[in-house]
């Protein structure tokens, strides 16, 4: 962790250094990648099997070793602890309620020209959803993928998971339940991603993949784009805490400490206008780090990647974070409103001092798969749009094209394109 | 070309290989991509430049060879023929008019427990558009690219174009004058790609890249995505055009021209309900082609990739036509409405016998920059959105978080997440 004074000299090379250190895995995998996919294509079920005994220690004896039944998720969620089962429940509605909000509407209009113009919004037929196995398992991170593909009128939904040593978490399968999951397959890493883009005999291909995974996943995610649709590349978690000195230094330290546990990669800042304050939390974070279960992973990430940088006035916070373009940001003022007009690039904002960032990561509502490493610079959050396409239309009558097709005869001469201006030639006569 | 009869016993399997048929490059250019971009992002403008001059055998001696002054791109449109440059000016107007109704606007509300949610859009601060040079560097593409940037908002629009020994098109500088590209770079194919992602001494990074371009370029996009955002990968154009008997075959025959003239990988494909009208838009096709000074393009496409099939009931052309999502599907009907209802997949489409698919390249407004290959199914055209990007915002206060904060802290520890939890739990209390 460093603590950054902004009013020095060198502050500019030193905030770019923390703008541009690299926190994702730089290796090289995508010739690794690009062979496990093409043993998919040539050989389907069979490379999926082998890949899996190798990979993830995990026999495909019966057809439950390759696809979980429905009943046990039902169990799953059957022997659920009450109030995990509501808790579940509770995000499952709320991340429904609010995603449903996002379905875009249709246009239809009849422009001064005469030419009706519009679009149409359908879902894909079928989407894909990796949820990872082992300890990033998480049964919100399958809510915050499946409800809005459910919300968008996806008529397949499948995941791919996968059970090393043939072990699932009964969350999961909890969560796949509430989300109405139609097939879970126990594939995971590259192959599944394969087989979800190509299809196999037992696995039908979809039209869209999402969800989290390791480097092996997201590089098949970018190998498959284009032949399905993907989300954007995820990395390590970030949070960036925008406080003044009237905060309580206890809950900051929390809130930083809550993305660096997810992994020893993850990256907190804090940014406060108080010297004193970015002293407190600072030993806040100590005290706490040491009582947490978490508090190995989250002291490598505070250590390796935390910062806390102290500005004349929180204005000047400002041109900082959009530098940072966080994953989370965090504007704990009395009057966030003021700082979020300044605010162009985010993942996903919380406002005032009383929402942690990890209430959006269960029940606020809006999506937990946010944009990281810079990349809400040009990304969102996902959203029901990505399980979705457009349509757009063009009508019009004999006045509309004498009206509008003259200028395309012209543009599609220019381009050499006489065929394109011969098929509007033709219905002016 | 195949004519083909969707009553055959053997039509299921005929109608798969149309399906499943490869038009696209199965070149395997990943290597040579990632050892370009390699070159660049370490030796920056003096990569580009030795790039440039094997590749396009353009020399940069000056500035000018570098960067195409505006001055340049304003007498390029001021000494455009009159009839053409009020079409550009009709084109763009209808263009940017269209793509002004797509903007997004925020969401920003209270539920029930007390919490309030929503978004804002906002636009990514830099562009960057591809242009390809040669044969296929098309005005109307870069007003299509352009004009959508600029309605989001975006501050800096840069366009990269090849200039094959020095030579630039100047329908292309008129049309970056009327789009307000603010500046235009003369280099090309991955080595432009990799430039715009990462930046060089001379030309500033950008936050998203569009455009089309060849194989190179596209696989460049594939592997630059994550580091900035990008369009869809695309490939060859098409067009699948539903007619019954009481079009006129000439109409038709242009239409699918229209499609196949582009390039040898193009494909147009005719569904109708009558033997008869086939056999005349075949002839027609014939005729027309023998004519045209694409003739030699359109015959390639149309001999490789063309076929006319003959269906029962156009409503049993829905089905193909969902299959084939189509990039541009024309419904040459008295009542479009009917089947444009049952069709799920295309990109663009054109209802009734009045606007051929041309019409849509140039002046009616919507993009042409729209999903080949079957990528309808998943995705959209391009569009205001693919220049912004949304950030979601959560506030709460005392009543709300204790509504549904507790939730979330049994999330939390089921996850394994203490710190998640703890921050949660200090603001209860």
């Amino acid at each position: 962790m460093q603590i950054i004074d902004a009013r020095a000299e060198d502050f500019a090379d030193v905030f770019d250094r923390v703008v541009n250190a690299r926190r994702e895995s730089e290796q090289n995998v995508s010739r690794d990648v690009a062979e496990i996919i093409a043993k998919v294509r040539a050989h389907g079920d069979k490379a999926l099997s082998e890949l899996t005994m190798k990979l993830d220690g995990h026999h495909f004896a019966s057809e439950e070793d390759w696809k979980v039944p429905a009943w046990r998720c039902e169990r799953a969620y059957d022997e659920l602890d009450g109030e995990l089962r509501d808790a579940l429940n509770l995000a499952a509605d709320r991340i429904r309620a609010y995603h449903e909000a996002q379905k875009p509407g249709p246009r239809d209009y009849t422009d001064d020209a005469g030419v009706r113009l519009g679009h149409r919004w359908g879902p894909v037929d079928a989407a894909g959803i990796y949820v990872p196995g082992g300890r990033a398992a998480y049964p919100s991170s399958l809510l915050m993928n499946a409800i809005p593909a459910r919300v968008a009128g996806v008529d397949r939904l499948v995941a791919v998971t996968p059970t090393p040593k043939g072990e699932i978490n009964p969350l999961v399968l909890a969560a796949a339940h509430i989300a109405g999951i139609d097939e879970i397959w126990r594939i995971g890493g590259a192959q599944a991603i394969a087989a979800l883009a190509y299809g196999t005999d037992r696995i039908a291909s979809v039209d869209v993949i999402t969800g989290p995974g390791n480097a092996w996943v997201a590089e098949a995610k970018r190998q498959v784009f284009g032949t399905v649709g993907i989300d954007m590349i995820a990395g390590p978690s970030e949070i960036l805490v925008i406080a003044d000195e009237h905060n309580d230094p206890a809950w900051i330290a929390a809130d930083l400490l809550s993305q660096a546990e997810h992994d020893p990669s993850s990256q907190s800042i804090l940014i406060t206008d108080s010297q004193d304050f970015a002293a407190q939390v600072e030993d806040q974070v100590d005290v706490q780090a040491a009582m947490l279960a978490t508090g190995k992973t989250a002291r490598a990430a505070w250590d390796a990647h935390g910062a806390i940088i102290v500005v004349e006035t929180l204005d000047d916070a400002m041109p900082l974070a959009n530098r940072l373009a966080a994953e989370h940001v965090e504007l704990a003022v009395a009057d966030p409103e003021a700082l979020f007009a300044q605010l162009r690039h985010a993942g996903s904002v919380f406002l005032g001092r009383m929402v942690p960032e990890a209430v959006g990561d269960y029940v606020a509502g809006p999506n937990h798969v946010l944009p990281t490493g810079r990349r809400a610079r040009f990304s969102s959050g996902l959203s029901v749009l990505d399980f979705m396409k457009r349509t757009s239309f063009i009508e019009a009558g004999a006045d509309a094209l004498a009206a509008i097709g003259p200028a395309a005869i012209a543009l599609a001469e220019a381009e050499g394109l006489p065929a394109h201006a011969q098929s509007i030639r033709l219905r002016l006569k």
